[in-house]
């Protein structure tokens, strides 16, 4: 029965892919025509490029999931048992928080909401699915690893797993806030946004098959994802398709959004947050490397994305220039230690009697050109999609292989 | 328990009315910026208009109900009985409709979307709310009146009720598509959109209070209605207070969506769908008098709404011109059927050898100006509030008191 609800949202994905193609080809033109458009500054002509189109993939979305919800639950009608009222409330609470990340997406690209603003919404919109996950008695029990167990054995006997309670919600919380913004902040490159959902989403795709076949006790958590990421995955194929380098269409702050969110919340259902984490290594590593000029230790310019050449047709490095008195200490301390550990390009310099500092921009893309020198967008993208799919590569074997050997049951 | 659920509500409104009142006054610049407004076309300045200022009140309206959810099941906590999973399906399921007509109502203001597509979304946004209908058991089953049963007694023993089954369910729905474009067709004048919206959902708190006083068995049903409505009618109320003569925000077809379908879902939630349907006897009347016009049976201008005349500062009626050739048989049928009983102003004239018909555009503002003649745009809102008041006080006349002569049990 599980399969048949599975064979339905495949074929309704399908359908949705088709449907997403046609819909951005029509509304390419509408949203020039009512100046929704950026424009790429990466390339020497100065075409409007229509954004957000993640709008017009996320309804798209919303329509298949509407039409599939229904199917899991044909088996009930009929049936003398009393209906699976936890799956549906599961189901529909994932839905509000996705639809209403699309909503905060869509009103930021028209608006430009504050930063308050874009992470209290998340917050509580994600309240709905947090509460299901408290009166469905899921579990807050965290393992405890047996290697830990073992070493301090001798002095203090550790129980297995510990109940963190509410301590386990904050943190679900904090996934969710944190993923709703991890895909907007690792932006900037033709197809990186698109491309990086499409990898993370396919990998948990991967993921969740391989423990529906392994794991019998968890069937329906892998199920209910899947049930979430088939969708998702074929509408940003499609995006992906216009989005990738040259972009006919740019995702906007509503696909990064969606996305984000919809990672959250499969991993929440499907009781996965921790694994899910270590598929946003990059997205963790680019966030923790662009705190100092998120938060303003180190100054900030407008845009971090690279820098353009149009003669060689390559971008490099964007830098960030400031005087050296406007650096802040905990500014100071976080340039030491990335410079230390190599993960800086800085120059000093003096001019009008004061110190100047100049640096690379502190975000992974800017990182990799640092490494790498100046490179075609295009290629860029694949070196970033590159190290996507590595991290995938190694959460699989951090969550199949590593963790085995550090607790004692593993599922 | 529930009052105490009832006076969160309350308070959570209240709080919400006010950050809708500061956030307006934020975001009135912004959008201007941005270039969303629109201009007044009857004002002699030319001053832009924001909008869709409804968006913002929604967002508050979300955040509130987020909030909110929690508070309902606070008893249960602690408690050996087993979840009331039905009632937070039935909000759940009540928010997405209400979230992604929201969003809906956004994409359209800002792409003039499709007619079919306006058509189809809020059908299956509504499909999570039908389908928590079904399987919490809830009735179909309709009252057959009294009167009919005694007039047919002689000939054929019609039972007391019939369970119209999914026939039921395809009136839910036509309920749903119906409101959530009802309040967007009746619209043109300043505070029209938010003034009806704010008669109707005041008179449906009016009837839930009397049906929590009157009727123990419905008890639910009535509550999470108010749960709604409250927290919509204090955003509501504010945004009124800015859009109100002279306008100085457009609430935007997300308010006239987000309105439509969040009473839509509370005379769902609450098993009042028909009563609901007295209360929307002038959008309905609207409607149906606007169909020759909506369906291009009757050539239909672009706008609809009153002509302004700048030197009188009053509003009148607007006209449609065409040829006479041009009219299709069932446009020739409504107009004499309209003319017979009075409601059409019509003028037919000989021009470069063609005859010409002028008519008053088919709505029921154009309807109120034809018999008033030209007013004040301030005076001719008061007018439609007038009738919109006085067709809520039919509709407790036409609950309370004629169905009790029709039917033999009311509730």
């Amino acid at each position: 029965m599980s399969l048949f609800s599975l064979l339905i949202n495949g074929g309704l994905s399908a359908v949705g892919a088709v449907i997403c193609y046609r819909l951005i080809l029509t509304y390419i033109p509408i949203f020039i025509q009512r100046k929704m458009y950026g424009n790429d500054q990466s390339k020497t002509s100065n075409d409007p490029v229509p954004e957000p189109m993640g709008v017009i993939c996320a309804a798209v979305y919303l329509i298949v999931m509407f039409i599939f919800i229904p199917v899991p639950f044909f088996e009930w009608v009929g049936s003398e048992t009393e209906f699976p009222y936890a799956k549906l409330l599961a189901i529909l609470s994932g839905l509000i928080s996705i639809s209403t990340a699309i909503l905060l997406g869509f009103a930021d690209d028209m608006l430009d909401l504050r930063w308050r603003h874009k992470l209290l919404f998340p917050t509580l919109s994600s309240l709905p699915l947090l509460m299901v996950y408290y009166v469905s008695g899921n579990s807050t029990t965290v393992m405890i690893p047996g290697l830990l167990r073992h070493l301090i054995h001798p002095f203090f006997d550790l129980p297995i797993s510990v109940n963190i309670s509410f301590v386990y919600y904050i943190f679900m919380g904090m996934v969710i806030v944190f993923c709703t913004n991890a895909i907007n902040i690792l932006a900037g490159v033709n197809g990186l946004e698109s491309g990086q959902s499409l990898v993370i989403s396919i990998s948990v795709i991967i993921f969740n098959v391989v423990q529906l076949i392994r794991v019998d006790s968890q069937y329906w958590h892998h199920l209910i994802s899947l049930y979430f990421l088939l969708p998702f995955t074929a509408c940003t194929a499609i995006l992906f398709h216009f989005n990738k380098y040259p972009s006919r269409v740019f995702v906007g702050d509503t696909f990064c959004y969606w996305s984000g969110m919809t990672l959250a919340v499969v991993s929440i259902l499907g009781h996965f947050s921790k694994t899910l984490m270590v598929f946003f290594i990059p997205q963790t590593f680019n966030f923790i490397y662009s705190l100092p000029q998120l938060f303003h230790f180190v100054p900030c310019p407008r845009h971090r994305m690279p820098k353009y050449d149009g003669k060689s047709d390559t971008v490099s490095m964007s830098k960030a220039i400031f005087k050296k008195s406007e650096l802040k200490s905990l500014g100071k301390l976080s340039l030491f230690i990335f410079n230390l550990v190599g993960l800086l390009e800085k120059r000093e310099f003096e001019k009008d009697g004061e110190i100047w500092i100049e640096i690379n921009n502190l975000t992974i893309i800017n990182l990799v050109l640092k490494f790498s020198g100046p490179m075609h967008e295009s290629r860029l993208n694949q070196v970033l999609m590159g190290i996507q799919i590595s991290c995938s590569i190694l959460a699989f074997f951090i969550r199949f292989y590593l963790a085995s050997l550090f607790y004692d049951v593993v599922n």
